[in-house]
């Protein structure tokens, strides 16, 4: 049985926010580490699987006002870990999917810190599951694309995608902010056809989650959920539109384009 | 706390292999299922975890010799849900990727059996925590791209990649074959640098897990472990090659091109 060790990083990805959603190895770090730095997006129910006295500490730097700069993440783990504790720094998802933990582990092996990457569930997994859609199929998507709108909110002009996006792809952006107008434009020079089906779900596998679809020309209009947020492109997702296969077998009329429905 | 519920079909990811890389919801259902069908690839240290006196089925298609046709699953999956049974049909790593299970949902929604979907730790999550390398970086890769090299072994013409890729890209090819050769030249194709760092490894996240490093040019002359296997393309394999950021932190000579690594 896995216990997190004295003077270790444990970089883990604590899945999609449902705690059922922990890996093993994940929940086995949290009942014994000393120390976790957690993202501010990590939700109570999983922090409430750390044990009792350890030190829990968010280092969210959410909405883009830094309460702690990322060299900051890299002292604290740093310090912690040659203080002689057991360190977990939890992140949402899978850690080494879009949450700078390159950063993290280039700074720990510049201090000779020992460290281990636990990986987790990522959004975009628990986000098919809970639409009960395929990511990938044999006969319409044999790829499957992240990548992120977290620049698409002014900060930076790089579109999302540069080129023709293949036909045969499900694409997922991550953080693509609740205003879709820029994405489906971009999405539209990179080739995507406008009857493509897109699915914006918030809080995927949690009890807040909610989600709205509709067709990529559409998808400027819809209202999206609060973050975490994500956006799925791709003709997987058609039978959310078709009303021919909603989660939980739920019936809804055909071309329920631009439609919020909660999943419970 | 979960428990299988009779009547309804999970399907469940298995994660990567190592059985604690199993989501707390995939070990309640294993535990608890009457019937697991499962693909040949999960290890047996997961099938370990199945309850006693439950019934274990494989229903692999390995190696091209189909022991029991697509169809034939689904209907085992919608008898055994009739015949009032709670029923787990167990998928490596997570089950909405290259895994079929788009049509096993079909064939359940069309017979009318409720199922769920739990997600797991796809193998490519499960490579980039075990090469302690990130899959995005901010400054390098901020795209990642699953596809699969199932097609690439002379059944289908269609090359793994049309069109330019992004530079900013990770690319992991599933199932890429032992031959490299010609996956290589449709990369080289596709646009990408003849000195992009490449990565196959061999039962990722088991004991029997290894890997080789190579660039794309010399990608073709490797010698790759044995199936599952995984390809990771990309800029942030850089650190396989130059040993500048190994896993374990061993470093290894600048330009360890083409060599076959243990990693435990």
């Amino acid at each position: 049985m896995t216990t997190a060790e004295k003077g270790v990083v444990y970089l883990v990805g604590a899945g999609p926010g449902d705690p059922e959603l922990l890996t093993l190895r994940a929940l086995r770090l949290l009942e014994t580490a000393d120390v976790v730095f957690h993202d501010d997006l990590v939700p109570d129910e999983v922090l409430a699987r750390v044990r009792r006295h350890a030190l829990v500490t968010s280092v969210g730097k959410r909405c883009g006002r830094p309460r702690i700069t990322q060299a900051g993440i890299h002292s604290l783990l740093i310090e912690s870990a040659r203080a002689g504790q057991s360190v977990v720094r939890l992140k949402c998802g899978d850690p080494l999917i879009f949450g700078r933990a390159g950063e993290e582990m280039a700074a720990l092996r510049a201090a000779g810190v020992r460290f281990e990457v636990v990986p987790g569930v990522t959004a975009a997994l628990a986000a098919g599951a809970a639409l009960q859609q395929p990511l990938t199929d044999r006969a319409s998507a044999g790829k499957l694309i992240f990548c992120t709108g977290h620049h698409a909110d002014g900060k930076d002009p790089a579109p999302i995608w540069s080129g023709p996006l293949p036909e045969d792809a499900t694409l997922v952006v991550y953080m693509p902010g609740r205003n879709l107008e820029r994405i489906a434009r971009e999405l539209s020079q990179a080739g995507v056809a406008g009857d493509v089906a897109c699915c914006a779900i918030s809080h995927a596998a949690t009890e807040r989650q909610s989600w709205v679809a509709a067709r990529l020309d559409d998808v400027e209009r819809v209202e999206c959920g609060p973050a975490p947020l994500l956006l799925v492109v791709g003709r997987t997702m058609e039978p959310l539109l078709t009303g021919m296969a909603m989660p939980g077998d739920v019936v809804f009329p055909r071309e329920v384009a631009a439609r919020m429905q909660d999943l419970r």
